[in-house]
Formats: C-alpha cells, structure tokens, sequence
C-alpha cells in the first residue's frame, strides 16, 4: 500500500470526514461532515451556530478522521474562518459539486479552511509505529 | 429503519468507535478505538499515557461516534476509570473476545465505562429533525 496516494485518493473522493473540535473549557464534540480538498486544504461549512462552528471559531482547533476505523487518516491542522470575500465563485462552486449543498445560499453557514500539519495513516494495529506520514506540513514519505 | 434496534445491533456488533476527548485546554483529540457493549455501557481499553487516556482520566469528557457518517450513531456520555478490582474476569474476558487484545496483561492500560447520556442516530440529512433518540439516558423511542 502506498499510503501517500491512498491518502491523498481519499481526500479528492471520500465524501466526508469525522470532525473533532472542542470548546474552550475542554468539552469535546464529534460531527462528520461533507468535505472538499482543494489541493492543499480542506474545505468545510457549517452552521456558525452549531457546537462544531463555534468552538472553530472560538480556538481553531480541530482533529479530522478520515476513511474507516481499520484504514484510517487523522489529520491534524488549524481551522482559519474564510471571510465572504475569500471564497471565489470556483471554490464554491467546487464545494457545491462536491458536497452537494451551497453554503453561500445559506443563512449563518460558515466555511473554515484546513490546512494539514500532520497525518498518520494506518489500518490494522501492525502499522502504527509508522503511521505519521506528514509532520510539520511536509510529506515524509 | 428501526433506528433503536439499529442502534442497539451495531453496540453489540460494530467493532470500534471513534473517540473525541479534549484536554482541559480545549485540544481536541479523535482515535479510533475498539470497544465492548455490555448492555449499558460501552467499555474502552488505552494506554494511560496516550492523548486519549490522559484527556479522559482529566475531564471524563467525552463523544463517540459510532457506523458510518450517513449512518451514523453519535454517544454522549462521562467515561469513567474502571480501577482493576472493578474488572471481573467475566468483563475482561468478553473484551478480550471482542476487542482481540487483553488490557489486564498488558503495562499502563485502562479501562474506562461510558453509560450514554444521549444518543443520536441519523442517516442522510432529511433525519436530522429527529436524531435524538436517547435523553439523560432514557429511549425516546
């Protein structure tokens, strides 16, 4: 298995990924949502609303699941708020074809870029100790 | 769909879950993890020193998510350290069968027990309206 382009195959065509974030006093929260990869980062939205848009906006902080529990993608990275004027008629239109609703049409819906700093790729237990596969933003494999 | 039964099948069936905790700094952490059903709660295994163990030993925070994310099943709950007198053989031994690893013989693990508080289940997004199906651990349905 290549887990550099299994990884990055999962990022153009998985639909969604399980989004960890959580609230300034420590409280988890867990969400799958739709997705796009642009190439460098991944593009979400969401209600600003919901527990998953405010703890986003109150820290960045986020930990993204990707693929199954037994061949799986933990991506960790910052979550920076795009402002209106930061989402080009493409990158909307882009994340419409892909996740198949328009934020843009949406009341209180915001998009949050992702960019990676790290990702471990694994599938059963045996591949762990090699499971970091980008740190610090660069691929090391 | 009968979302309880549904529910319920994938509690005793389903393989793993996955974890969202958070330090008390309001880092978020997300791990797959594999897990018992004992009728009431769900019983988890990780090293102590991990993110998740030491997160869960400081805040006992905790959402898991359960099958897939368009069939999803979203737990909330307190995970609580068993301490090892707690651990009957019996409930060590329907780990092991289920989880196919053996925290009693291995150094630095715990066992936490997370009785749901809520649950959510929902498939595609025309669920979303009745998701919750279990509240201050008590059915709705």
């Amino acid at each position: 298995m290549n887990r550099k382009q299994d990884t990055l195959r999962r990022l153009e065509e998985d639909e969604d990924v399980w989004v960890a974030s959580a609230d300034p006093d420590g409280n988890p929260y867990l969400v799958p949502l739709s997705f796009l990869w642009d190439g460098a980062a991944l593009i979400l939205a969401t209600l600003g609303s919901t527990p998953t848009g405010r703890n986003l906006r109150a820290t960045g902080r986020i930990r993204i699941g990707l693929g199954l529990t037994r061949d799986v993608v933990m991506i960790d990275g910052s979550a920076e708020p795009l402002h209106p004027d930061e989402v080009s008629d493409e990158l909307g239109d882009a994340f419409l074809a892909k996740a198949h609703f328009d934020p843009r049409k949406l009341d209180g819906y915001l998009y949050f870029r992702v960019v990676p700093t790290r990702i471990q790729a694994w599938g059963e237990e045996y591949e762990l100790k090699d499971r970091e596969i980008l740190r610090n933003g660069t691929w090391l494999i």
